[in-house]
């Protein structure tokens, strides 16, 4: 937690991909890789991971490489994630559920400890082996409950209230899928996930196949 | 199309969010913005927000700002939103229901004129007005109807050969949900969606909160 010097937020948003691809190469029992090799699979130069990993002391020997399991740890630590963070998902609808089922979350240490709605239909039924509870007993569940994280996916029209009750309780995080910009003091950290933004980078991209490359 | 300078990658990832910001703009009936206080808006400082539209011949006057209705649909026509693309979801579980239901995609324009899965409990239920088809039409519909861009909210084992499938009828760009790093040939376009990413950068932010800024 002693960071000396101010990571960007372009690297810090290329770590959770570090992770991946090293966890990839860990599956497939690979022991090291040269930052060339990992610059390859990853279409990031080579200077750019070095520098990338310098922020975070370097990591590994020039010209022997990487050892991966050390590199893939050393980053899941500086994501935090061997601390198992937990979260609640907020709106069961579609999205709520896909995430609640979706195993990448776990893998990465993320333990889903609530889910909440306000739809009488919604509320009691199981998901993820959680029964889903109502949003009214939200601030009583996050008194007794610590939870790091809390994943919004309810409409935009209702974001900004939900989010606003989830961190007057001392929550930190909060990963929004409403499409709404959430006005919350500077102690919170939020990631608004746009789903349409690649839909549309991909419809600029299929218009200059061939025309680029 | 008759692009001279080939534009960066992390410009062309600006782009959806230059859009997004402007949409918003333009519903709060402002007509005229600065690259000053858009930069503001989007924490992008405005000299970088000069050099991204100086890709595409720049929109507008210095000093007097740009106007918001006119670059909004440049920067729609640039991404090819006011073609209309036509869409298949192909994975009609969870997260293939709650992208099909999500009215992003139709607001950008895109036309979502299929759904499939191998499910028989899910084949012929209807998802946004749409009956969810057999997996083994996939290609008899491809003949018939033209598709721009294929969704993909297979099983990661399923991906790979669901996106040859799709190619092969003559698909350019696909959306990859499923975790697995396509292998296609260098005239599609994928975009691949990791939904723990920002999960992640948000467990590395809330760890930092207050120390670096």
């Amino acid at each position: 937690m002693n960071d000396v010097k101010k990571v960007p937020d372009v690297v810090i948003k290329r770590l959770p991909r570090y992770y991946r691809y090293l966890g990839d190469l860990l599956n497939q029992d690979i022991k090291r890789i040269s930052s060339g090799a990992l610059s390859l699979r990853m279409h990031v130069t080579a200077s750019q991971i070095r520098q990338d990993f310098n922020y975070f002391g370097g990591f590994g020997q020039q010209g022997y490489g990487y050892n991966v399991e050390f590199l893939y740890n050393e980053i899941g630590k500086i994501l935090g994630l061997d601390e198992g963070d937990s979260t609640i998902i907020v709106g069961a609808g579609n999205l709520g559920r896909a995430l609640a089922c979706h195993s990448g979350f776990e893998r990465r240490g993320f333990r889903l400890v609530g889910i909440f709605d306000s739809n009488p239909d919604v509320i009691g039924t199981e998901i993820a082996g959680l029964q889903v509870l109502d949003i009214c007993y939200l601030e009583d569940f996050l008194s007794k409950i610590k939870v790091d994280i809390g994943i919004l996916t309810v409409p935009k029209a209702a974001v900004q209230k939900i989010a606003e009750r989830i961190v007057k309780c001392g929550v930190k995080g909060l990963l929004n899928f409403s499409y709404a910009e959430l006005n919350l003091s500077q102690d919170v950290a939020v990631e608004n996930v746009h789903i349409s933004d690649p839909m549309m980078t991909l419809s600029y991209r299929i218009r200059r196949i061939g025309n680029e490359q």
